[in-house]
């Protein structure tokens, strides 16, 4: 029984990989509008059923590959001290976040109803603040609340990716995390 | 010639009136991920390919119809004073957006590769906002400026209902309009 369920993970693990991979394959060279779960199935070796079954339908499976592929590998830099730490995170998040390659990650995770690749996604920034909060305490800072953090500064940034509605400048990147800062030492 | 540019005018707007009216009814007894163009299409009396020329594909009409359906159908209510217009709205529209139908009319903004229809869609807000500055400013009050209110308080809004990372209470909608208006009438 055991072996079976080891097997069945196995099994399980593969497909998982091979669709991802061919999910990611097609979306460098073809239209997202135009991949289909058969065609997907097809190039995957799986049934689509299989793929149905997996991931309800395609645009769970489209925010589910956008999310494995939004996980650091890294820890945010350490620049020595709070401030600089907090403004190269956010400046380089803003450039990923609205690179071409960022918003269509970002489209996927938010096209998915059900929302659970939404949080993991988010989950992530969370835990890249709170590195940053944990490394400021440890030299002795005062530091930011995380909570804060997002509203203060990622939430603009991901309006503005969204909605269009202004350029996301360096300057204004910076301008967001210069006056949170200056708000978090006056508190 | 110029008849024949009102009658087509006239047959464009009733071919787009009939295929959202369409979007809409499907929209209220399907799963969204069910509907398909041809489907629409039939259901509307159109070709598909009418559908494919005039939207280009599912998820612009999507959005397209989701933009209508947020297009705003009053002024923001008028309280009196500033704070208190700014809560009311605030309230109304985090109680909106993070409803069921709310949530679903983001997601086809959102959805749509072209961005047109997000860009239209958050200019209802930035309208909204512009009337609360003006009403403020002409009973004389110290009005706020509608980016930052953009930012510090649409935009966390927006960003929880998107990301499910926190639940939207009153209170904190509350919180995030009454500490923007004290940086208001500090600054």
């Amino acid at each position: 029984m055991a072996r079976e369920m080891v097997r069945q993970g196995g099994r399980s693990a593969r497909i998982q990989s091979e669709v991802h991979r061919t999910v990611r394959d097609m979306l460098k060279t073809m239209d997202r509008g135009a991949i289909t779960v058969p065609m997907i199935a097809e190039k995957s070796g799986v049934t689509p059923s299989t793929i149905y079954r997996r991931w309800g339908d395609l645009s769970e499976l489209l925010a589910d590959v956008a999310v494995a592929r939004m996980r650091p590998v890294a820890d945010p830099e350490d620049t020595g001290a709070m401030g600089s730490d907090l403004e190269t995170f956010i400046l380089q998040y803003a450039e990923e976040m609205s690179s071409k390659v960022g918003r269509s990650m970002l489209a996927d995770v938010l096209g998915s109803i059900e929302g659970a690749a939404a949080g993991r996604c988010c989950q992530f920034t969370y835990d890249h603040l709170e590195t940053l909060r944990e490394r400021a305490l440890t030299r002795g800072e005062k530091a930011f609340d995380v909570s804060e953090a997002i509203d203060a500064v990622i939430a603009p940034i991901i309006y503005h990716i969204l909605f269009r509605d202004r350029e996301l400048t360096i300057d204004y990147c910076r301008s967001l995390v210069s006056r949170f800062l200056e708000k978090c030492a006056g508190a």
